[in-house]
């Protein structure tokens, strides 16, 4: 709890009535290795901050291929945005690691914007980012050469090149696991 | 003002107080149709709420080539990331017909927050809103086909339909021109 009090506390004050309120509301989980915690189709029923281990978000499209639209690690929200009007969820969310989540359903972050107003600061923060975040992953695919958006992507998030699988990693990229094993071979030469 | 105002109305309460502290952070602006007035490079200062007319943002690509990632009409908000710490824009914001804005820089944004705290929720549910358009949008070119796509934007977004250039309206729904009009021709025998 305290990791993400701490990740709170560094966009807003909290007041020691607010951590108290904070900490009731959510419940810790774990899951072992490859366990969906989210399914595409099925009501979005929570949001998750990670306390431990790695996670990716993804949709299947038309012919079935998988594409990566988000990683979380330790200290990171994930959620699919159902969750806000308890919709069925486009994205599937699974472990890579064996994780341990703090989650949080709908009736509970409600109540909680209602008791700590500076979450709503808090989360509009975090949501700025995350949109910048997508808007520049989009923007990359199509304005960067691969090299470029795989040495971006490594700069930006050291944390997550060395742990996620490098199919995975190539999907969110957009490009083939076959392209990043050489491309990162190539980079290293140099 | 009065729609601005309104806007925020259907989201959070606001006191009279509310409304004059955020009438007198607003400034006015008109542009004529195919004016910029966010260019791509260059600080972003402004976050604008648009009171007539119709604009679009858009980058560029490595190839030259224009992508269309949003629209904005009477009652929307169009602005660039690059705002929120003052860096500068990646996209390129240009009316596409004679408009009127009402817009704020990032101190009287700040202020704004600070004086009228409820803006936080309101730029919370619409950062939401904005964050999961942008996740449709993208997963929609996945996984749905082109004629699929463009119902789906004409009945979400029936204001947009019929005002927007055309060669725009393919570039958002990332098909080319000719194929957007032979998908309406054909939409229309049915």
């Amino acid at each position: 709890m305290d990791l993400l009090l701490n990740n709170i506390e560094q966009r807003v004050s909290l007041t020691t009535k607010d951590k108290k309120t904070i900490s009731e509301k959510f419940r810790k989980k774990s899951f072992k290795r490859k366990e969906v915690i989210v399914e595409a189709g099925e009501i979005s029923k929570h949001m998750y901050f990670v306390t431990k281990g790695c996670l990716r978000a993804f949709y299947t499209d038309k012919n079935g291929f998988e594409h990566v639209v988000n990683f979380a690690v330790e200290d990171w929200w994930i959620g699919d945005f159902g969750f806000h009007d308890q919709s069925a969820a486009t994205l599937t969310i699974e472990t890579l690691e064996n994780s341990e989540v703090l989650y949080i359903d709908k009736n509970g972050m409600d109540s909680l914007y209602e008791e700590v107003s500076v979450l709503d600061r808090y989360f509009r923060i975090i949501l700025q980012k995350a949109l910048e975040a997508q808007f520049q992953r989009i923007m990359q695919i199509n304005s960067f050469s691969a090299e470029e958006r795989y040495v971006a992507f490594s700069k930006k998030y050291p944390q997550f090149d060395k742990r996620i699988p490098q199919k995975y990693l190539a999907s969110y990229l957009g490009i083939t696991p076959e392209f990043l094993s050489r491309l990162k071979k190539d980079l290293l030469k140099h």
